[in-house]
């Protein structure tokens, strides 16, 4: 083990007296952001205005922000475009894929995909308004549903919900077997566990980084895409800085060259500063170390749980090569409880309709806070604690 | 005149020995914005962490945002969202509209309009691949071809090199004689110029914050439906927070209710934070008085400028009621000219092949401002200050 992982917790600011176990969600503040923030704002904007686009890089930073996620990932160079939302990525890989593919118009996804994944399917397909179709199987029966009416194989690699971990390199290779592109959602991938997109050489790749990659509430988005394939996309959202020369103000698209072309309109500037803040402490990082480090508190954490808290049953892959890096249980009264433990410093997070979710994320959580928390879970479910009608009460966002 | 210039003028950051002309770029910096920004990281991220969503209102901020960019262009509330870029806004309008008027597939736009807008509907109109029609007409000559083949009518109000305004009431009215559905980009507008979207009937308005709206690069983008058409758009980007229930994580997409159903991804939280300061600023503003004193800063700049610069071409109306907040002329040493003109503290921009351009905002310029704007212009353009090779070096920013 070479990560110094005491150092990197260092870098970050949790507050005292609070077990943070919901970087699967949204990261925590790095010690350096706010800094690069007002930098970027008080000396950047504020004082070369106009002329940051230029003078301060904005405009090639989601470029060069791509490729430092790139490291984290297994893409090269000139793969990775930053931007926008995930569902726009999704969007953009979507429509490129079943464009490339358009003889074969299924798309197959999972049941355990992201709403928002399917969602922006759904919407491509009446927009497109031909016969695609969306097609949604369990996670376990995707190989079985590999067939030739498939074009498309639209999946998240690591199940939100779950933990679920699919085999990126054994799909997506089933799936080219049979002539079907491959889109893999990273959203609790990166940062989360080892991801290598060119040994599994997959076709495109989507992801966030307000979660395991810490860039802040509405972070900029990503999207790889193969380099073979770039120069043959047609972009469906064919914005002006996608565009082969946006300055040159033409009449018609053009696309630009190669994963630049992904691009689409006004990057999100001052959401880049508090990306590239958070990305340096990867830089020490080594991502063996950290998925070590990540299977041994989830593993710690699950035989604390089971051992005394009966009434959660374990809805993550038990077997840790078939999981992500968050544990998640079974509990009909998930909500309240998920309040309750919040109520007690313990910050993990409620999915619908009825599991409690944690996140395991080395950088910054160490085995002493994973005791802390079994500790807390134990007291709260065994004195039923969570039994409470102030944990019931529902909230916006879950 | 009720409103105190030089009160909002105080309230921005603005470089030392800088006439900053290019706010119709990138507005400046309010004072009030780093702080805002530094809590929203500090206190509401940093200390918050995922229950900032709930507890610091990040969820519900893009509606309150986009009911308070509604009171500056005449739009009532909860028929705003905001999000995303101005480019995705565009491809919501033109799909939305599209659908609801799927038997006129032309849509008719200009050559003033931003390329940005056309791009969109170029890959918008390739994804669906049926036989829609983007025809480009000259500005003057649109009323001219709204005939029965069109669908949808989409321009941009204040066109960015010239800054000819359309007449946003008269074209939507004809427009809707002959059941063409208006799509209007308020880039160059909003905050700009007078805007009554009700007053004038339109059915879809989209633009971005960061221009006169003042919000920093890469500020949230907007969108307006009219109340009646927002319940029979099917979302072509139907991202999970347009869901009507998004934490719910339903397989099927089901729209949100209302204006809601346009919101896609995740909000970039912290450009919002920066957005909200700036916002503030527009509460003692009265936009009578604001479209008043830019008359005032463009008509005395033109006059200067031609008095002293006869090389410069005026490209802008004279009439200052077809000119929105910007004054252009046309130089063939155009780029070097603003270079130079950058050089000595006067900040305008270029845009190809051959203009420069002023921009007029009255919350921070005032009449000072612009004599002593007018005093370096005519120094650099008469004594070729700008025929120099360092002014010539292009940029990748223009």
């Amino acid at each position: 083990m070479t990560t110094d992982f005491s150092k990197t917790k260092s870098q970050f600011y949790l507050p005292e007296n609070l077990v943070y176990l919901d970087g699967n969600s949204l990261g925590p503040l790095a010690k350096s952001v706010s800094r690069r923030v007002s930098h970027n704002i008080d000396a950047e904007w504020g004082k070369l205005l106009i002329d940051g686009w230029n003078k301060a890089g904005w405009i090639e930073q989601p470029s060069k922000i791509g490729d430092r996620i790139g490291g984290l990932i297994g893409a090269p160079t000139g793969t990775i475009a930053t931007g926008d939302t995930l569902s726009i990525k999704v969007y953009q890989a979507l429509s490129a894929a079943l464009s490339l593919n358009h003889e074969k118009k299924n798309i197959l996804s999972d049941t355990g995909n992201f709403p928002t994944d399917l969602y922006m399917a759904q919407g491509l397909i009446k927009t497109i308004g031909q016969n695609h179709q969306l097609i949604c199987v369990e996670p376990e029966k995707v190989i079985d549903a590999l067939d030739d009416t498939i074009g498309t194989l639209l999946l998240t690699h690591v199940d939100y919900r779950t933990g679920r971990m699919h085999d990126m390199k054994l799909l997506t290779e089933l799936a080219h077997k049979k002539g079907i592109i491959t889109i893999w959602d990273l959203a609790h991938s990166a940062g989360a566990v080892p991801v290598d997109l060119i040994a599994c050489d997959v076709d495109f790749a989507v992801g966030c980084t307000y979660k395991y990659l810490n860039s802040g509430p509405g972070g900029p988005a990503f999207i790889y895409v193969k380099a073979e394939l770039q120069n043959l996309i047609d972009p469906a959202l064919s914005g002006w800085l996608g565009h082969d020369a946006p300055f040159a103000f033409e009449e018609q698209y053009r696309a630009g060259r190669g994963i630049e072309r992904m691009r689409v309109g006004t990057p999100s500037v001052i959401q880049f500063a508090a990306l590239e803040a958070a990305l340096d402490i990867w830089e020490e990082v080594d991502m063996d170390d950290l998925r070590k480090k990540s299977v041994e508190l989830s593993e710690f954490f699950i035989k604390q749980i089971e051992d005394t808290c009966p009434m959660l049953a374990l809805v993550s892959p038990r077997e840790a090569n078939f999981r992500g890096s968050q544990v998640s249980f079974q509990f009909e009264n998930g909500f309240a409880a998920i309040q309750a433990l919040k109520a007690h410093g313990v910050i993990g997070d409620f999915r619908a309709p009825n599991i409690m979710r944690f996140g395991f994320t080395p950088l910054y959580i160490d085995r002493s806070d994973v005791e802390k928390a079994c500790k807390t879970i134990a007291h709260v479910m065994n004195e039923e604690v969570w039994d409470k009608p102030e944990y019931k009460v529902k909230s916006k966002v879950t």
